[in-house]
């Protein structure tokens, strides 16, 4: 079991952590405006899973995403973004299909985006990608490469590798209807995979969609019962609630400013992450999260580079063994 | 057979073309640039079926157009372009995918698009479309509906109750591999629908790709065989070639500076089916589509408004019976 005042032990990798999943483009309207008015649109990098990557990457740790992208103008930006960073991208698979784009039009009420999915999920278990989740700390991924095949095997394949390997493993359960194929049932395949995870970082809003809107607690069950190791249920100004299915514990928000709350969520998870492998306690390294995800929400736009203070020092002062 | 020396004899109908097949949003990238470094994006109202009915629209036709959108901002935007163009859109059918897109980015050299197919082939075989076929003169698809169940259905479906109604079938093989599913012979598929249709008018470039590069001449034989009942074969700054398997001729290139030539292809056969409906020659019907596509040829983007003298008046002299 997960004990919330200890660090967690981490065997010793060259890589701190691989993100798999969705490295995609952003395709974000200039102007806030109505669906039906934006004319003109620019490109970002994009995916949760590539974003964790860039994200814990500037925060100081060895990051490694692996995903794939089409054999086009997208995929090669969105390779020679990660160069660039000084991410390794031998895990970045290409593929016939054209790079993955979600368009969003900003509005002033709730975004629509709309999600074109070609090559993201196109994902192989290959040599390369077996051999980087044998080098990390951390294996993460979201509900993207699960929805559907071949990544959905290729993450089979990566969690048994990572179980074998002792990695610790995150799973951010981001339910969205529409990424699964139609006439699939995407809950089912999240609820069957959250026994197979350490540790899992449900929104209030991911909650509500999977299980039916409800309250923080019974939520936060609902999760344990499935059998995560441990669960950070987070609720935006509410803050987070913290279980390993023994202890629970409320942690406030920091946040002081709401400016652009796109990308929070990954903000978090890389702050946590950063918290971990540095040796904080579990209940720190939330907090920690906390703190990042509360700079990110005054920055419009991904954050470009952190504080110096977010490059924590190691703690070295060892660690509980999971488990 | 058809006579190049005389009108094409249409049956009285309310409405003058019906195009089926893409509607669309075309991504262009803002500035000419390698694909790597373009980061804004104009959105613009697309796909060859849904300019064939605007241009054609803006010649004075009745025109509609059939097709499938998303429920997004992208399917509401197109069709409030064709609804502000006066254009019917009882056949534009509402999907749960997305509204197909196709990113272009401008290139000094040959320009790569990305196909983002989602909503387009979702075209099915309606009650609406039904009574459209029946109350069009002319139906146009292209390859796109063809290459995608259900619409290939749908189009077998429509040419059978076009067929029964009487109406003109032209069909445009504007053959792209990167269209079809992985796996399918997209070129068969094309070679086996040329003759089922009236008018076929390939491109060199068309026809390279369906056949092999090849002589103009053996090009023109190779559609004829396959059963077109009448062949153009657009050659760029080399004019047309037209054959109605008998007679055999070649038509001059009008252009005078090119500046812009996407589209030029569906402004040929705008012209070319509004000299039809006004019972020009068949030959005449060509040199006016020559006369419509240098005019765009000459004009950056899509076409606004012709000139008031390419509304061609009704020349009413009566017309040759095709069989």
């Amino acid at each position: 079991m997960f004990r919330l005042d200890h660090p967690v032990t981490l065997k010793e990798k060259p890589c701190d952590i691989l993100t798999v999943g969705e490295l995609l483009i952003d395709m974000i309207s200039e102007a806030y405006d109505d669906a039906v008015n934006s004319n003109t649109y620019s490109r970002f990098f994009g995916g949760s899973a590539a974003n964790l990557a860039l994200n814990t990457n500037k925060l100081g740790l060895r990051s490694r995403v692996a995903s794939a992208v089409g054999k086009d103008g997208f995929g090669a930006f969105l390779t020679r973004q990660l160069e660039q960073e000084g991410i390794p991208t031998d895990c970045i698979q290409v593929t016939e299909d054209a790079t993955s784009i979600v368009v969003i039009t900003k509005s002033r009420s709730t975004p629509q985006p709309i999600f074109y999915r070609g090559a993201d999920f196109q994902l192989n278990f290959t040599p390369e990608l077996e051999h980087a989740v044998k080098q990390t700390k951390i294996v993460h991924f979201s509900c993207w490469p699960i929805s559907r095949e071949p990544a959905r095997s290729t993450i089979g394949q990566i969690l048994s590798a990572a179980r074998a390997a002792g990695a610790l493993i995150g799973f951010d359960p981001n339910y969205h209807p529409a990424i699964w194929n139609k006439g699939e049932d995407g809950v089912a395949c999240v609820k069957s995979i959250i026994g197979q995870v350490d540790v899992v970082k449900p929104s209030k809003d991911d909650a509500d969609r999977l299980f039916g809107t409800d309250t923080p607690d019974n939520h936060l069950a609902r999760f344990l019962d499935l059998g995560a190791g441990l669960v950070i249920l987070t609720m935006g100004a509410d803050g987070a609630l913290v279980s390993n299915g023994k202890d629970k514990l409320h942690v406030d928000s920091v946040a002081t400013e709401v400016v652009d709350a796109t990308g929070a969520g990954d903000a978090f998870w890389a702050g946590f992450y950063s918290g971990l492998i540095h040796q904080l306690s579990l209940l720190d390294a939330v907090k920690f999260g906390m703190e990042v995800s509360a700079y990110k929400l005054r920055c419009v736009g991904p954050v470009r580079q952190y504080p110096d203070i977010y490059q924590l020092a190691d703690h070295k002062h060892g660690g509980e063994q999971r488990s």
